[in-house]
């Protein structure tokens, strides 16, 4: 008897027939001799509807209140499965996260847990229930509601896997699994059957959208594998874990890119020492998350500086720069929103040379014009403008991933 | 300054521009220096959405799982309406049953109160905040969510003004206050300053809509004063409290009406003892509520035994009822689903003989037939013909309200 995590999306919930469609996939699990908790996200368009109403009572909410008003989505889809669950004859029961012993931190709205405290999800397990956990949630350590923030749900089903010591945690979601690029892009794009916590990570921060880099992190530290999987269908998914054998990791195991880029460049920046934390600061103090940054060779003492952040902050951004860069007696500022980033990932490229120059020799083949350029160990990111994502994909994918199977 | 507990009902708050023009009420009550909380129940149609969502996944839900379902409507108002007194410029925080202190026993779906600890209440009433709690819902010791069933955030805010030690609980609502009789049915009716716990407890238990009984009784209990008004509009409203002077007490209060009543007749029971039991025993098991009973006078020791339902449990009690009667050997049994009962109360008809013999009159008057007759010290309650309903309570309200100012 092995106890697994399963953790179904908004999508996945959607509605009564959905949920319906999930209660069986779940009692088929708990059938086969399991022990199975389960993790809900809210319903389809639920965590929306919620904030539109807050919005419409107060421009700007409080961080705490809404955490207790999302909150409740989630209790809603989690009370919903476990009727359902019943109605097919299963002894089921819902546990908000109060009850499931998920203990945050205080920084609502982007709680951080801190602690799992088990006790109620094994004596309803012991009793042979399914467990159904409202995701996204926790409790702080005075009573308070609060929320995990993206990707939530994911962190939660995780972190209830490592506690419970599950065999794994099963995410099921839209999509088939982890792909070598977005199918909906390439049509070629192959499914992945595993994927390391690194690749996966790198794919996720990079603009793979099948789940949020926290919970493959949080699953990386305690070796939790996990399973992402379609809750529409019985294909296989794809396993994301630790144990890649050596041959498959001599590889680029996919390709990811992101359209929410912008840069700023600040042109003709004196090269002086702190003319960097002089830029940087005031963005970092408004809030702003920066990306990529780059400064080319000094020229007759003369730098452009150029970063990305994403397009929602790129106005903001501009105004904070520019009084700045006046300041510091740089030329000027230039701003440009219809950016993206294209990546390439996979351990394989560790210390093997070649991947870099492929890449680029890709681009220049499709005439896809680099703008900058950042690498980590198992990744290599181009910013490209906007336009020639879909080409310049289509070149990696081509160069990298159907090549390497002909 | 005082603290005071004001609860807003479904209507008041069942959308963004109703719960600012509530917040603004509340604020009013702050502003004047007063510590202020709030108990919110459920938007609209919230609950009725909740419960039709239920049913779609499982026709008799478990009652724990409804509870925790339905209990996320109070927490959505009541972070809204938080939100809304915070655009306001005020300190405000939202507390569910939990944080609010509200434990119950595990009854779900009608749980009982068993004990409020205000420690958070008092604390963020201390930081000068207005606290807004989620009605209708408590806490069991198993830190369970549960609801209090009918009438449950109207019993939250006076157990609450209880035990925060209050001046007054004030219902605000969709009626103006409590009126001499339903004034959509009689428009001469008229609202009443003020009436006794006993008078009000009567009215709601025999049809008045105003206030559920069971909040009243726990204000008599304790004697808080309740102030019944309208969200809508600045008119005084209805103060329920204890001390009604002598003079005022010698009068009819008002003419209630309950069109959900339905008969059933078991002819010709013969007079034997355990026969009321028999039949009444399976009824209860069932758990269906017999409210009026009435047995004729043996005549050849058979007797005539007639009690009433609500018109939903009409049917079952019938299929329960037809094999006893045959057991029993009475002759046979008769349903009737199309009847209303029409009440006076007050407690000046308490000995003080002829209002009895004065509402006959009225009713003889104007042609109602009486089917069945039951009496309370401070009630007289006539089961009639639906369709004659307004015809007895205008002719009741004319004997008995109106000719008093005459």
């Amino acid at each position: 008897m092995a106890l697994i995590v399963q953790k179904y999306g908004g999508t996945s919930v959607g509605d009564a027939e959905r949920i319906k469609s999930v209660a069986r996939r779940i009692t088929a699990a708990k059938e086969k001799g399991n022990q199975v908790v389960v993790v809900v996200s809210a319903m389809g368009d639920t965590t929306d509807n919620l904030v539109t109403m807050a919005h419409q009572l107060n421009p700007q909410p409080d961080a705490r209140e809404m955490d207790a008003l999302l909150a409740t989505g989630e209790v809603v889809s989690s009370t919903l499965m476990t009727m359902a669950l019943e109605a097919m004859g299963h002894k089921a029961i819902s546990l908000n996260g109060i009850q499931a012993g998920i203990r945050t931190d205080t920084a609502h709205s982007r709680a951080r847990i801190t602690q799992v405290d088990p006790k109620r999800i094994l004596e309803e397990l012991e009793r042979d229930f399914i467990v159904v956990v409202a995701g996204f949630q926790g409790v702080s350590d005075g009573m308070d509601v609060t929320t995990l923030g993206r990707g939530g749900s994911d962190t939660t089903a995780v972190a209830l896997a490592i506690s419970l010591k599950a065999r794994r945690c099963e995410i099921y979601t839209d999509v088939e699994g982890v792909y070598t690029t977005d199918p909906n892009l390439i049509p070629e794009a192959k499914k992945l059957e595993e994927i390391g916590y690194e690749e996966m990570l790198e794919l996720a921060s990079y603009g793979a959208k099948v789940m949020h880099s926290r919970a493959v992190e949080l699953a990386q530290l305690y070796g939790m594998p996990i399973l992402v999987a379609s809750s529409f269908s019985e294909n296989p998914g794809t396993l994301i874990h630790g144990g890649i054998p050596m041959e498959i990791r001599n590889k680029v195991r996919g390709i990811a890119y992101d359209l929410d880029v912008a840069k700023v460049t600040v042109i003709g920046v004196p090269d002086k020492p702190g003319i960097a934390a002089s830029i940087f600061e005031p963005l970092s103090t408004a809030g702003i998350s920066v990306d990529t940054i780059v400064q080319n060779a000094s020229i007759n003492n003369l730098a452009d500086l150029s970063f990305t952040v994403t397009r929602s902050d790129l106005d903001k951004a501009m105004r904070l720069i520019e009084p700045v860069a006046r300041l510091i007696g740089a030329q000027k500022c230039v701003g440009d929103s219809s950016l993206a980033k294209v990546s390439i990932v996979g351990t394989g490229m560790q210390n093997t040379p070649g991947y870099a120059a492929k890449m680029f020799k890709a681009f220049y083949q499709e005439g896809v014009n680099i703008q900058l350029i950042t690498t980590s160990e198992i990744r290599i990111t181009c910013i490209i403008t906007e336009k020639q994502v879909k080409k310049a994909v289509d070149a990696l994918h081509r160069a990298f991933v159907m090549e390497k199977e002909a």
